[in-house]
């Protein structure tokens, strides 16, 4: 009988969860398969290391090129991360006919259009489940559950540090700086957490998922990126007043044939199913024109929720090639790509402002919005606690991304606005 | 270029919203499929009758031969419902080597495994993904997106109707019998709601997840189903006051090799993600051994919603079509089915209890709980306001169900215990 030989390139967490489950799940995955799934060999930096898991010496290597040049090997799992290396050795690993899992979600939002290109020149499966929401079979579900559908709006949380830390300021009024460093000392943050904090982690995620989504090649410059770094008690404190909890969501929208991404701190309505994904729990919200509001939950990292996506790779690519059919199932994005314009982008807004405590301010304020065409929803004012200023919270009707610049430009030339404290977007 | 020719039966809600979607996303659909799909013959019960979508005269018949005899027709899809018809065309359009898309939950949680078999034996495709949850692609979830996996656990708030009574019933305070007959006028209700309230249709959705999950064959009698109609507003506001929400829960689960399905109405813990799981929609929570809690929600009726997965069926086996890999990528449940004993069925319990409100009356019953080693997690005793009993709440830790019998009948022998009033399983 056949059997299916794996390279896995790394033995990190994840690649560690990776040989757990093909050896303790080898009898199920057999039955799926058809074959015996087998690792082969391992690409590790030191081969003396002491490793939690059992494993012949003979498997490991610290030469990539026992993996690479090796005809016995079907299929590489890149599990070892960074950029330059994995990709190089992916691409060898294609140029060679072998088949590619990964979970490099960097990697692949920055090189995906010429990896997948090479793959489908050389008729090779490269599948990338792992790279966003760890455990949720989200890029499967976009692109098969949903092949019926046009799907218009995806909106994940897709970053388990920044959600840890944005619930736990929610839950204990505690301050950004607090949890931070509560997250590094756990281990969900990490010593520099600029690619999480700051929203470019899960920028990745939404280019992934925009360009499944929407079938079109969405580069890491189409996303508008802001992080958490200025979320503060305070807005924390009035969005739960007006019903809202501040959550760092990717939104990834299509209206006609244009799209728009971005990924920032933004007020979630507390009935909104997101709105109650706590800690470092991923969601992704999936809105189709046909079948309307759906959300896929789990856990967004770990080792074995990301080894189960890249062993489910392993099995759906073990499979194509039991039924001969490799290199055949993946549909690269066919339509081009149209940004929307900021006149385009639509949304509500929250807005926080400190303004001067005195007659006819709110009616300069409002004035603004009218002149440029931006209707409000609600507006609260009230006296600040630590100053003679007064407070005003104002949440807009949709407005164009445009038009609130407009409007924020001018408030700032007002006398009596002291300061724009915060703007969120609002959602649900 | 070739084009991949369907046959309908069937032109109700579901089955218009199929031809809306296919007409709808042509050309997206032909992007995925590499070839036109067409509808080519539609089996209506009155050809006369006026539609809300235009279709020519000569695609609709009333009689199934000119579908299922008709030899250009690649792919059949089932939406008229019932049983015995429908079985017998899906059999015959299987004998003519025709694949076979249905949203028919009824007739897969009952002949589905017949239906399979003879479809494995003629190499023809047979999907059912609109058979639960509506929207949700959770059929393929389960098989596909955790194929890695072994799940343990599979807990389904899988009936629309069910769910909105719940709900409304929690939000409101309102009787059962004043919300059914609200969601008989809002048609969210059947005339006779037998199938709904009484959990079997519930029961044939978890026969279909138990089967995919655990990879056994679960038959409908292997489901034990307890509806909702005996649950009162106490019941819910108790369960409130101690941190639960009532939800109608199907619930599979295994254990080693065993598995056990249940349906019943359960106290579930508002911090749980199915706790706020509310209205017509429908959500299913999936354990697995490697991945952890995962959950996936969307609407679970509704035309749009069901045609989108029907649609997606219909893709993927135009695709295998096109990939000449028909029938080949089904796979069969290959564990024996062990069920799990009332002795190892496990969990927490809700007991409301009327008691004599008088010394010792406590005492003698949690003595009913000790000696059959059923501990308890918290105990609430009050008056009644309405007589001269006291009620007593307890929640129990784990517990079996034969262990939780043995408890209820000496209770029941018990002088002091004037009523077991309510007795739910807790999850969460």
């Amino acid at each position: 009988m056949k059997s299916i030989k794996v390279g896995l390139l790394g033995l990190g967490t994840v690649g560690t969860g990776v040989v757990r489950i093909v050896e303790g799940h080898q009898e199920d995955l057999q039955r799926k398969v058809g074959c015996p799934i087998e690792i082969e060999q391992i690409l590790v930096k030191d081969k003396r290391k002491q490793r939690s898991i059992p494993l012949p010496t003979a498997k490991l290597t610290e030469d990539p090129a026992d993996i690479i040049d090796n005809p016995d090997i079907d299929i590489v799992i890149e599990v070892m991360g960074g950029i330059a290396q994995a990709k190089e050795l992916m691409l060898q690993a294609i140029a060679r006919g072998k088949h590619v899992v990964t979970a490099n979600k960097d990697l692949m939002a920055q090189h995906g259009a010429e990896i997948l290109a090479q793959a489908a020149e050389k008729q090779c499966d490269v599948l990338y489940e792992a790279s966003v929401a760890g455990g949720i079979p989200i890029l499967r579900t976009l692109v098969n559950g949903f092949s019926s559908d046009r799907i218009t709006k995806i909106m994940g949380i897709v970053n388990g540090t920044t959600n840890y830390i944005l619930s736990k300021m929610s839950q204990e009024g505690a301050s950004y700086e607090e949890v931070l460093r509560e997250a590094q000392q756990l281990g969900y943050a990490e010593a520099d957490p600029t690619s999480d904090v700051e929203g470019m982690d899960a920028a990745y995620k939404m280019a992934i998922l925009g360009t499944l989504g929407f079938h079109t090649h969405v580069a890491m410059e189409d996303v508008s990126v802001k992080g958490i770094s200025q979320v503060s008690k305070e807005d924390i404190l009035y969005g739960q007043r007006l019903g809202y909890e501040i959550k760092l969501l990717g939104i990834a929208e299509r209206k006609n044939d244009a799209i728009s991404l971005s990924v920032q701190p933004t007020m979630v309505k507390q009935t909104h199913p997101l709105a109650s994904v706590n800690g470092v729990f991923n969601a992704v919200y999936v809105y189709g024109e046909a079948v309307g509001e759906t959300m896929f939950y789990g856990p967004g990292a770990g080792e074995m929720p990301t080894a189960t996506s890249v062993v489910s790779d392993l099995v759906a690519i073990a499979r194509n090639i039991m039924l001969g059919v490799s290199g055949k199932t993946s549909l690269a994005p066919y339509n081009e790509k149209k940004l929307m314009s900021d006149e385009q982008v639509v949304s509500k807004n929250f807005l926080l402002l400190h303004v001067a405590d005195r007659a006819g301010v709110l009616s300069q304020i409002t004035q603004v919005f009218a002149k440029h065409d931006v209707s409000l929803e609600s507006v609260l004012q009230q006296p600040n606690e630590h100053n003679p200023l007064a407070e005003i919270i104002i949440i807009t009707h949709d407005a164009s991304r445009a038009g609130m610049n407009r409007v924020l430009a001018e408030l700032e030339q007002l006398d009596v606005v002291q300061l724009i404290k915060s703007v969120y977007r609002v959602e649900g």
